[in-house]
């Protein structure tokens, strides 16, 4: 048995989830336009999540937010370099090292069935293993030219079912799609 | 007085126009589940432009279909290496040098305001001298993993304004936008 994963994540519209010192400078500014209590469907997600995977560039920006942002909802680090966690973290973090197929099957013995899986890296190494369900990528109107990729390096073509759009007035436009399985 | 460009393309979700050979076999694949009589706005936007501009790579592509693709519609190819154009051609195809500005410039000076700018270097080219000012992009369902990026290598960023978004139901999703002036 093995945990799925689902996907939220914002880029731009060349593709890229930060720059490629990691800044996210350009992503803040946009959701400054972005009106109080618009969540871009944020919440609802995580309602549907039971765990989440990030590797170490991930978690370290997260470290940095001045409230924990996940709630009681169990964050698994997935790091081979990490060789502990910091003091101080909510008991709902754990640290793993291992393949994503071990982290997830990991996952789903421990109950968590569904993961949002976050982060560029961790992102390419589950779609790579099959394990994404869901990515909803939300696509914000700026060009950064160079940055970290959401996507690349993958192997063969992954074909995907477009399952829905929405766009905002303040220029965000939101996809969701399935993968799917590997012909 | 210049032309100004804009741009009516497709691409994999992972922003690739083509393969790394060239290759768009995955998009003409995906134009096989487009219904008949469905062109996702090509022609209205056709009916748009006064000209076609595309550098040596597309143009390429161009001569390999069956029947001529462009009616008496002027195709401008963009070409520092080119040194003239095959025989048989249209009258209504021109072979140009020069930069993208001055390309432009000769746009306008033959009355061709608004310019058809396709191919990937050529949009880049035109991106980079604040040439295009609106640009359509039909998302197709698939990654590639890696292929000829439509974007890529620009210098800072570069604001976008988000005009509308359509989706069918075989799973493209089309978003146009507007290029805000650089500050």
């Amino acid at each position: 048995m093995s945990a799925r994963g689902a996907v939220f994540i914002a880029t731009s519209l060349d593709g890229f989830i930060a720059r490629e010192d990691g800044r996210i400078d350009w992503l803040l500014q946009a959701n400054e336009a972005v009106p109080p209590g618009e969540d871009c469907g944020y919440a609802a997600f995580m309602a549907t999540v039971d765990a989440i995977v990030m590797g170490r560039a991930t978690f370290e920006q997260v470290l940095a937010f001045a409230d924990w942002p996940y709630g009681t909802t169990p964050l698994m680090v997935w790091s081979r370099r990490l060789q502990a966690l910091p003091a101080g973290l909510p008991p709902t973090v754990s640290l793993h090292a291992g393949s994503a197929t071990e982290l997830a099957a990991h996952a789903a013995q421990h109950g968590h069935g569904r993961l949002y899986v976050d982060g560029g890296r961790t992102i390419q190494a589950f779609l790579a293993a099959h394990l994404i369900d869901e990515p909803t990528i939300t696509v914000i109107p700026i060009l950064l030219g160079r940055g970290r990729p959401l996507f690349g390096g993958m192997g063969p073509d992954v074909h995907l079912t477009h399952l829905s759009t929405q766009a905002w007035p303040f220029g965000f436009v939101q996809n969701r799609y399935a993968v799917a399985a590997p012909a």
